[in-house]
């Protein structure tokens, strides 16, 4: 029975050192959400696969968990269809439950199930795992938290301002320097309105962001060799050029995109979150950036996504506006707008640059050396007092090796040891000892709780 | 598409009320946790099913979630195999992985794999879900959470007493009067010894828990009646009637098990453990209760457990020491002692009860009234002044009619709303109004945040 135990692949254990940095992670972000009145809602790990299926394009739907029924799950399945052997097919006899692949579906059908009791705006944030049958590499994992704040019922910009400000305020608080990136896919549908080459969006995009690596002569070849017409790449050069602050490059998407009703839309909603976050004052710099085409098929209005500026690492935090949240649950007119924190790969930001802060990691701060058993007793009593005042204690249960005890709050990087002998015991004191300096000194409890709170 | 959708039963979906009242459940224990140097891991939610099959018995392998290889998982099944239809034999090839059913297994798979970064002794705490496919019923779901801290690597029972105090503290912060009952597997052990009755432990503690109600010549009717001699049930007089206080059990103990050694090693342990708890002054009761026979194919000291003293409801905590956690995954010479809060039932007790602190289950502390652009656009930087004042404050985003906006701050239970109109706007200051008293003044965004603080 002494099999070798492992995990499953793509899985991962957190120590407690990589536990008090999660927990410093999704702790700052759970407090700005609720500094902005967002309010946490869970749902369940499993849902019914008739919930899940269909929802995240054929490719997505093998890469759910499924969970086989229990009981007899061959009951009512024919030889011949057992013998065919479909693996697709035969998964949705065997099973009805799947684990949840995003927060977004679940929070649709939460909307869906719920709309009786929620008072709209309903402003959720949703911070739990999702499992996808990915193929495992560095930085993917088949198990990872998603940490998702939306607003849905309102189609107010006001809400894409504020989480511009989340996003801001969540950065700022790491330490980590971004740039937040915004585009709306009304101006997207605008470009291609005008140059009439609707569904050519995402190589313009593509062909843009390369210009300044291989030029504009290189960039119009490649919208050319895409199948873009000779006047359409005429109309596009003032968009490929688009430089400047936000307030020109609108000022120019206004001239270009005069003919487009859906594009000017787009200009005015991007013109309404950036001058008002500019009077707000944010801390981090925020910038118009028409390459940014992720979710085209999902997002309606604006999109945003945040880069961080001193490492390499793709986008750390993303969202948009989206219509419809809910018309494949059979409730339509919810719309919304909502972001994601990339919480895995904010980790690796964080750990690269250094930024935890030391509180946010260290456990213990004080532990008492066990001498023996009537030392002991002393101590916890002394140990009751310093927990009392909210001070993280501990003793070392054992009566051990002076060297073992030492090692052990070394291993915890505890920062204070108190020691107790004959001595402290004659005169209610402790020895207190700084584990960084080595100063030793004599306190009375009371002045032992001053010293460490 | 319009499927009306449904939830997974014996699962659920936790609102934002409900969720205010489960993380202050889990605040307050995590707090409690750390306050004695307990350090937080998480596992996996799937583990390979070669980690938990045959860990809960036949029945608990039945219970196990198992989860669906992906691709094909067909291969190297035989038609006959397949036709045998055999649900359990199957499920083996069709399936490698299962959702933890405790936090046990898989704390003791990861004591084994990371047994060499690890320094004992390791306390540590583990608060997540764990799913059985159980028949769901009241109070028992297919998905909860366990909030578990065990400490593996010391025989000390200055474990023991820390854990009590910890049951102690929890409870006493959460406004809960409880009694803490405590027993040792070592007593009954013992009893069974000197009465040579050692297969028959469960039948004498059930009888024995009986004697309130059906009296003495019942009781010993019944232990006759499951086969226990005339003379055993003799022996065992002085325990069935057992009475006074923690000291005058042991004392009675002591001399009934003199023949046993270890009932005599029970009844120290139970001593050192009473007697520095006496010492420390709990703020519960603790009571030796020989009937308390939780976990005894697995328990080998203390067996402790909790009861909610002004509800009706079973144990609301329970735990105690084992020995040899991950002998089964090869490593042996672990014991620990551990508990575990009963989340799910706290819950319902804190609802009972009414015990809930208004600050833990309020949001929102401020609403801004949005009457129109201009007066949404001074709010929002008020708003941004009394956010970073660390004040939880929204805004409704759209111009709605006052009735809906004021709905909603009663809805979400928000105790204060601020209205911004063009008088506000002229003297740079806003009207606060207080929901439960109705009362309205004008101050300025300082005024504002002294208020609210």
């Amino acid at each position: 029975m002494a099999a070798k135990p492992s995990i499953p692949k793509g899985t991962r254990d957190f120590s407690p050192v990589e536990m008090a940095k999660r927990n410093y992670i999704f702790n700052t972000i759970r407090e700005v959400y609720h500094l902005y009145g967002f309010q946490q809602i869970e749902t369940p790990s499993m849902e019914m696969l008739s919930t899940l299926m269909g929802k995240y394009g054929e490719e997505g739907d093998k890469l759910l968990f499924k969970i086989q029924n229990s009981g007899d799950y061959f009951s009512g399945l024919t030889d011949e269809e057992l013998l065919s052997r479909n693996a697709v097919k035969l998964a949705s006899k065997f099973c009805e439950k799947g684990l949840r692949y995003d927060l977004t579906v679940p929070f649709a059908r939460y909307v869906v199930m719920h709309r009786d009791e929620i008072t709209f705006p309903f402003k959720r944030y949703q911070i739990q795992p999702v499992w996808r049958a990915d193929r495992p590499q560095k930085g993917r994992y088949r198990e990872f938290y998603q940490c998702d704040a939306d607003v849905v019922g309102s189609d107010s910009l006001l809400n894409e301002v504020e989480l511009m400000q989340i996003v801001d305020t969540v950065f700022t608080r790491f330490g980590i320097r971004v740039c937040i990136k915004i585009n709306n896919r009304k101006i997207l549908s605008g470009i291609a309105e005008i140059i009439g080459e609707s569904d050519k969006i995402v190589d313009i995009t593509v062909a843009i962001d390369k210009l300044d690596k291989i030029g504009l002569d290189n960039v119009n070849a490649e919208l050319k060799e895409k199948g873009i017409s000779d006047e359409a790449i005429a109309k596009l050069q003032p968009i490929i050029l688009l430089n400047g602050s936000n307030e020109e490059k609108l000022a120019t998407l206004k001239e270009v995109l005069a003919a487009s009703e859906t594009g000017l839309k787009g200009v005015e909603e991007s013109e309404f979150i950036l001058s008002t976050l500019k009077s707000l004052g944010l801390k981090n710099e925020i910038e118009l950036d028409l390459t940014l085409a992720r979710g085209l098929n999902y997002y309606t209005g604006a999109i945003f996504e945040v880069k961080a500026l001193d490492v390499q690492i793709g986008s750390i935090t993303g969202g948009g506006r989206y219509d419809n949240l809910t018309g494949v649950f059979g409730l339509s007119g919810v719309s919304g707008v909502g972001i994601s924190f990339g919480a895995d790969r904010i980790f690796d930001v964080l750990n690269q640059l250094d930024l935890y802060p030391k509180e946010a990691v260290n456990g213990t701060q004080l532990l008492f050396i066990n001498f023996g058993e009537k030392e002991a007793a002393f101590s916890m009593n002394v140990l009751a007092e310093v927990r009392a005042a909210g001070i993280r204690a501990e003793i070392f249960p054992d009566a051990s090796k002076m060297k073992k005890q030492m090692g052990y709050a070394n291993s915890k990087a505890i920062p204070f040891v108190a020691l107790v002998g004959e001595n402290e015991m004659n005169e209610g004191k402790v020895t207190l000892k700084n584990m960084e300096t080595g100063e030793q000194k004599m306190v009375t409890p009371q002045e032992l709780v001053s010293e460490l709170k």
